[in-house]
Order: C-alpha cells, then sequence, then structure tokens
C-alpha cells in the first residue's frame, strides 16, 4: 500500500520551493489579503485513514466549491425537474461569459458556472424560508461540524462590487429564469461562497460523492445515481474553461474555487483538497492544480 | 414648390387604411395601452412654412428619441472627450447585445444603443447637480415649449421591468465604464425615455441638427461640426440593425423610439416628425417607416 | 455474473419497437439511403467472454468515430508536442462552429471536432508517406481483423459536398495551422471518415483505450497514460454538445458518428458498440443512445 | 469660390512631411513592394473644372474599392432581387469575420464586406458569358479610359495566398448561397481586386455615383434611385468597422482599398479620390484617410 503521508509530504515541500505561486485573486478586497504562501492538503480515503499536511486544517473562503453543496441539495430536492433550468454541458468559456447565457435565452450552460449557480441559489430560496439557515445546516452535517459558517465581510464585499454577478442575475430575470427579487439571490448567491472551511473539512462534506450518497455519517444525502451525475457534472464542467486540460492532466471529477481551494475525488476511493490562494491565468489554484497532478502520478488514480 | 400639407394628408389618408398596422411594444406596460390607429406626422420646413397632418399634436412617450437629446448635451459639455467611453461606430446586432459590450470590455459601440446612452445619461450625472432638471430646462428651449415633461408612471414602470437595462449598467460598472451607482443612472435613463412630447415638439426639437447647430430661437446649443457629427451618427446608428436599411430605402439621418415616433431631418432643409405605435419586427415604427419613404419618394429629398 | 446475453437482447426488442427512430443523416448522399430499422450492439468484455446482438456484424460508416484511431496515431507518434496545434477542451457549441476558431486564432478546441481533426489529419499526413495505407494497416492491427476497409464512394461524396469542411480547412490554413494543402488534408480526412466497420470490428478496435493501452493482441500501441488521456477527451468531447448529457446520462467515455455508429468503454472493463442509423437532432444515434442509457442502468456501469 | 489646387497642394505638403505613414499590406506580397512615400490626391469636381496633386496619375492596385463597379453592375442587372442574397445592414466587425455570416445563415451583411463582394462576384458569374471582360468593358467606359487593366500577377498571388476568401466562399457554399463553383467565382474575385487604376481614373469612374447615375460621357448607367441607394451602402458600410468613425470624421459616402486608394464623393458635387498605400490598423489608408479629414473640414464639404 501507498504511503500516503509520504506522498503528501513530498509534494508539498517540492512545491512550497517553487517561487512562481500564481495571483492572488484581486477582485474579491477581502480574499486578497491572504498570503501566497499558505498550501495545505488532505485526503480522506472511503475505505482507509485520512491524511493531512502543511495548511490543511486553516479554514479559507471556499467561493465556487459551494456551488457543489447548493446543486446537490437542489438536485436532491427536485430531482431531475432542475434541469429545465438549467442545462448539463460544459461552457468552454470564461466563468462570466454573458454572452453565452444571452445567446442561450437565460438557460445557464451548466449549475458550476455563475450563471447556473445563480439559479440553483434561487431554486433554493423558492424551496426554503430560510435558505441560509437550510445551507449551513447541511454543510456543517456534511462535514460533521458545527464550526463551519459564513463569512459576512465577504459576503459583504462581494455584494458591493460584484456587478457582473448583478449583470448576470438581471439578465436571467429578463429571460424569466429567476423566480426571485435580484437582490435576495444575490446576497444568498455571495453568502455561501462566503463559507470558510478547511482542507479537512472539505474532504470530508464531499464525502457522499465519492460513497454512492452516503456521507460521513452514515446518512443518505443523495441518491446513487444524484451523486454519480453530479461527478459527471464536476468533471465536465469543474474548472472553468480549464476543464477538459483537468481531466487531461489529473482525470478525476473536481470543483475549484477562486479562493484557492480544489477538491477532486475518485469514486468509491477517497477525496482530496487543496489549498494555495495563488491563482494560475484561468482562474485556478496554481500550486493547486500541481499538487493533484503530482499526487494521480504517484497513485496512477484516475477514473479513466 | 410641392404642395406639403398635400403630400402628408395623401400619406395619411394611405396609411390609415392599411390593415397592418405593426404591434404595440408590450414590454412596457405603460404603453402597450396606447391605441394602434394613431397617426401623425409633422413636417419643420427650416427655411419655410411647418405642416402637420393626424394626431402630430397629440403627447406620446418619445423613449429612445431622449438618446439625441442627451448625445447633444454630452457632446456640447464635454466635446469630443465623450467619446473615450463610447464609440460611434454601428452596431449591427439587436439579439447578442451584451455579448458586444462584454467582447469590447465596456465600450459600447455608439451612443444611441441602451449601452451607449446608458453611458451618457453617467456623463450627465457626473456634470450636473440635478439632471433630470437640466434636461427637461433643455428639451423646453429646443421645443420653445414649457409643457413637456417627463410621465413619472412610465419611468416607473421601467424601473421595475427593466432587467436588461440592469444587466447593461451593471455589466458596464464591471468594466469601470460607468462612474454613478446603477440605480441612480438608470433612475435617470428611464425617465429621459418616458418624456412626452407630440410631433411638432419633436420637429421644433430637432431644429439645431438641421440648423448647423443653431435652435429654433436662435441660440446656438452646438457647434456646426457637432450637429454635422450627431447627424452622422443618427444616419449610421439612428435605428439599431435596421439602421443601413434606413439609409437605404430613406436616406435620412433619423432616431426612432420604441413608443412609435421617428424624428428625421434633411440638413439646411427640414425636420420630418412621424407617430404610429404599432411596431416592425425590428422594433421601429411600422407606419412610421413607411411614411416617410413615401415622404422622401414624393419630395425626392435626400442626403445622398 | 449479469447475464450480458439477456441483457443485450431485452434492449434490443424494446427499441426496436419504438416508432420513433430518429432521422437518418441527409447531408451525405451514400448514408442516406441505410435503413432506420438496422440496429446492432456488441460488447467485447477485457477480461471475459463478448456478445452481440442485431446487426452487431454488418458494416456501416463509422464517420466521426474514425478520429479517435487518428487522434490515437498522432498522439503516440507525436507525443504532446500535439497539443501545440489542437487542445483539449469542450467545444460547447455546435451552430458557431466556424466563429469558435476564428476566435481562437486557428487552434481547434479539440480533436474531436472536424476542426480539430483535419488538424491531426495535417500531422499524419506530415508524418507518413501514405497516410491512408498507414491508416488502413493501423486501424486492421486493432480489430485483428484485414477485411476492413475505406469506401471510396462516401469519401467521393463528401469532397464534392463537403463545403463546411472546405470553409474549416481554409480557415486552418490563414491561420497557418495546416501545413499539407487542403485538397490532400481533406481527401486523407474524407477516407478515414468513410471506413466501414461492424459493431463487433469497432469493439475490438476500442479495446487499447480500456486495456491500458494495450490491444487485442497483446501489442502495446499506447502508453497506459496516452490511453487514459484518449478517454479524459472522449469523455469531456466525443458528443459535439451532448458530451455533457452523455457523462450525466450514460458516465463512460465514447464516441459517436454521423453514421450512427457510437463506441463506449469503461476502462479496465468493457467496449460495447451500438449502431442504429437513424439521429438525434443532436447528430448522435437515437436509439443508441437509449442503448447505452438502458445498458448502464441495467448493469450500473460508470466511471463515476 | 475655393482655390482648390492650393488646398490641395497644402493637404499634400503637410502629410508628407509625417513621418508616420501607416504599414504598407504584407499578406498580398505584391502589394507589400509599393513605396510608402507615393501620395496622390485628385477632384473631379460634377459642375466644374478637375485638379490633380503628388500621385495622382500612377495606376495602382483598386482592390476592395472594385466591389462598388460590381455592386453597380449587379445592381443595375437585378434590381432588387440582389437583395435576397445579401444585405445592407453596416457590419461593424473586421472585414474577414466568417463568424457573422455563419450566424447568418450565408447571407453576408452588405455587399462591401469580402462575402457579401463574393456573392455579388457569383450574380456576375450566373449573368454573364465572361463576366471578366465585362467588367472590364464597364470600367473602362465609367472612366472613359481604355487603358484600364488587371494585373494577373496580383490576382494569381491572391488566388495562392487567400486562405480566407477561400474559407469565405466555402461558407457561402455551404448555406447555398454561391451558384457556380468556389474556384470560379474566385477567380473573378481576385482579378477585379486587381484592378488597376490612378486616383484620376477612379474619380471619373466614380462621376455616376455622384451624378445621378449618369456617368461622365452623359450614358445613364444607374437609375438616380441606384445612385443614391449605392450612396448609403458606401456611407455606412465602405470603410470596415471604421464606417462610422469616416462618417463622423468625413462625412462623405465613400470606399477604401488596401492598396491604399479611397474614393469619397458629395452627390451632385464632386468625386475626389486619394492613395498613399500606408494602412492604419483598421487596414484604411493612413494619410488618405488624413487627407480626406483636411479636405472636408478646409471646404466643409459633408452630407450632413
Amino acid at each position: 500500500m501507498a504511503d500516503y503521508q509520504q506522498i503528501l509530504n513530498t509534494i508539498y515541500n517540492e512545491l512550497l520551493q517553487r517561487e512562481d505561486k500564481g495571483e492572488v485573486a484581486s477582485y474579491i478586497p477581502e480574499l486578497a489579503k491572504v498570503e501566497k504562501t499558505k498550501l495545505g492538503i488532505y485526503l480522506n480515503r472511503v475505505h482507509g485513514d485520512n491524511f493531512g499536511v502543511g495548511d490543511a486544517y486553516t479554514k479559507f473562503s471556499i467561493q465556487s466549491i459551494s456551488k457543489v453543496f447548493t446543486l446537490a441539495m437542489a438536485f436532491a430536492n427536485q430531482g431531475n425537474k432542475l434541469w429545465n433550468r438549467v442545462d448539463v454541458e460544459p461552457s468552454g468559456n470564461p466563468f462570466n461569459y454573458l454572452a453565452l447565457l444571452e445567446q442561450e435565452e437565460g438557460i445557464p450552460r451548466n449549475p458550476l458556472i455563475n450563471s447556473g449557480a445563480i439559479v440553483v441559489a434561487d431554486c433554493l430560496l423558492s424551496t426554503y424560508d430560510d435558505p441560509k439557515a437550510e445551507l449551513l445546516k447541511f454543510v456543517r452535517q456534511l462535514a460533521n461540524d458545527n464550526s463551519i459558517d459564513y463569512n459576512p465581510q465577504v459576503a459583504a464585499s462581494e455584494m458591493e462590487t460584484g456587478f457582473t454577478n448583478f449583470a448576470i442575475a438581471n439578465l436571467l430575470k429578463s429571460f424569466g429564469n429567476l423566480e426571485n427579487p435580484v437582490e435576495d439571490v444575490l446576497d444568498f448567491y455571495f453568502h455561501q461562497c462566503s463559507l470558510e472551511m478547511t482542507c479537512e473539512q472539505l474532504s470530508n462534506a464531499f464525502f457522499p460523492f465519492a460513497n454512492k450518497g452516503v456521507c460521513l455519517q452514515q446518512t443518505p444525502c443523495l441518491t446513487a445515481t444524484q451523486a454519480k451525475r453530479i461527478n459527471a457534472i464536476l468533471l465536465t464542467c469543474g474548472f472553468y474553461d480549464e476543464a477538459g486540460e483537468f481531466a487531461f492532466e489529473v482525470g478525476l471529477p473536481g470543483k475549484s474555487g477562486v479562493g484557492g481551494g480544489i477538491v477532486a475525488l475518485l469514486p468509491d476511493n477517497f477525496i482530496i483538497t487543496t489549498w494555495s490562494p495563488g491563482l494560475n491565468e484561468k482562474g485556478n489554484s496554481y500550486l493547486g492544480m500541481m499538487a493533484l497532478e503530482k499526487f494521480t502520478t504517484a497513485t496512477k488514480a484516475s477514473i479513466f
């Protein structure tokens, strides 16, 4: 059996020595403050021990990774009816592409680009009286950790400067694909993005996607088919316009966030989360992408 | 000399008999109430008598025609500096409207499409303490008529349902091409669109564009060069994606509005305004376009 | 263990009874002649017996499925240098196909859309003296069957009417991404598309992609990494703008052709080929897609 | 009355002293050889004397200016039926934009972009037995000068390297908007572009557009309405994506060519042709644009 701790340590030490660490996202002022030298990796093995290294136990802003949690909630709640309002095709374009949304008349390409996640958020607003509380409850259950919370300053910061998301939400509204007021939907959306979690918590929370829908605490939260289908969406759409590259180089379903986190998983096998806040030019964590390539090369892990 | 009254009467009578009168714009609830049978034409001759027929003295919502007034104010005030924030090229595209703005990184194609007019509105907000009062004063002076006013219900109606314009303004803001808050700019913009004028008032108010910048009351409001340049923009950009068609069929600079008004002019010669609320599929007044084609055919008027 | 023969028989019988069988592609005159009632399925299990049903032993025009063979040849031959000329991202767009290529300045999105496959064909022309003979040799070896051949009539038919492909090749040439003359590249490309194979032959020929690069006859033709990476491309790009849908519904890497064939595979497990010439609106085999959904549902096969 | 000779001399002398003269087009090898210091201007006054300066009597490759002649032939021949195959709207995009053509399903935006001119060329091929001879005859008659001819080397050079035009023609063919074989249409098209004329000859040949359709020799070649309509197309579409800018700055209908020529006209007044082979970044003659701005400023000439 592979010595996972040693593999993680080696990767960690190699990457920390690199001078180039990417660029920390500057468009969300609160995120711009995080130090580039942070690097954490946490491996949760479905049928075995867990391992962590570096800053694996430090909280960071999960940002777009939250889209997987809201998607799971909405899919579990609405079933396939959800796909009337959002498609499951890769977008192949930068994540804030309004052109595509306009051309396709308000039906977002998939639930992991901003427009799609805003539609999913709108579904949750229509479903729950207090969607923020429900989402928090859901994520805390998944991770089995009640310390997880929103960062209201990050949410407020995005509410003030997130003009592109306001443009997207208004465009969705103009096409009739937003049921609730723009302000309310975005308030929820910016809150979900502001969730702060550690690599360990994220790996734990993604357990059901690697375990046929059954979460860490052995309670089912999705059907096995739903879990598979979310993995398919992660693989084809999880990395903006670098989704193909990630499938090609890493070969695992996964999701990145602009806060520098990446979660990837091998069904029935493991979930691995990396965090390093410097981003590559496509908006994915620079060292995180490298860490995952090195890990899958070392372990020969791949769905293919 | 042509018998203008007879020409107008003939056109009026011919067009009123047509069964097909286009479709009244339904997306602005207040406008949807206007009767399709309305038809007015008013001719203001720069060096001669004036003539009107039908509903030429009934007020209607001038909508996008207002963009010419705000453009004139901003151009007179800022000079060519204005062109740093908005271009003067025809857009040619209606349906992927935000796409174009996104692709060109927040610089609208021209000041007569919505995005461009919103930038112009933003300029006026940065210039004047009370831009709504200033615009009203300007238009009243041009038309020499203090009865002209906003329709606050129409403005409010658009403020509630104008999601596409909110999308545009937020996209402009995301590209740094909007100085004032989105809500403030759009409040002004929707007010300017709600201006109500008659065919006679519009013909009078467009006098300076046909008279080297000098208005009806003989006070200069633009330089001769500025007036010429606005005419050039009207010709190339005044009719959305039907601009080429209008230049081809009618051969005059002009501007249409979704309220069913069209103003066209032959420099140093005349201004003609038509109003009929039914629109063709491109969003221009159906009978108004026909009236102008018939008028220019009858009088051989053309800039070409 | 599952009774695969019975599963295939059940699927076959259910689908044959459907009235709606999709529409046979009409734009290639030679293909339009094939009867819609044809339906074949062939399962090749990597570590077990093989099974066939219906028209699994009838040859058909493999069309775009051939892109996988030329990709394998070029990747084996050139290694990662190939990716300088073609990307590995999903395209997501069918209808503005040249637009994408123009926008991305002659670098096709991936090797499975026409533009990418034409670049791959160009690579083979630059590599081999007689690329048609080399491709035939390669495919015959993979399938262990020397009866496989081109259909020169189909190739000639496409050469005469394939104006879109001529447009693509010329656009590639204008961007400097085609080394050989347009006519020569397309002559080869249309020949590769004209290859005729049975479901059985295709399943056999795809063996190395499911077997770490080692073919049916136990000779290695790709490295294990190359085989994995081609599977990743198949999953993200194998079904035009229905790639996400196929990953979502079927959950396997695969490739379809306009002749009605589909090959899909579960690494280290099986290859399954279906053939039915009626297509759905996205251009993929209508009954074939259903057959694969039913098969993966029945067997719970999925990479996710 | 203005002293036109002095105005032209002043402009000529001012512009020759500029260091920056733009860049000579390099994509047509034959054109790349022309010296940047060439500058000619020729003014043909409809009701008065004519004036020339500098290289006004040197032949150059008229390139896209030829599109106006073929448009005039096709419009005279087919009347408004022509507009079923090509639109009259500005394109607002670079001249080789295939995206637009694809999106609008093979109907070019206007007859002055390459795709539109190729459709017009196709019309002439369907109309005449020997379209090359007919075009030559037509242009020689317009200019009253039998020395005008094609440059077969330039035509051959473009036939070998004009891959973008081959892409366009094949795309038109794929949409069913090309009646004749691609090779034949482009052979004619590249010949029309290779016509060589002087500033004087071009000014003479454009006489009917400024003279209600009646040519220099007083024979009618277009109706007055057709002449007006071609002027409208020139104004809205004559300068690729700088059409609005030209209307704004110069205020005259006109057409530029990549060989460095520009023809502009004021109806019932004059035709002016400039030639200087250095181009600006939009592909229009750098000094030519300046010369026309200076001329219209000095003479206050404008259609507006």
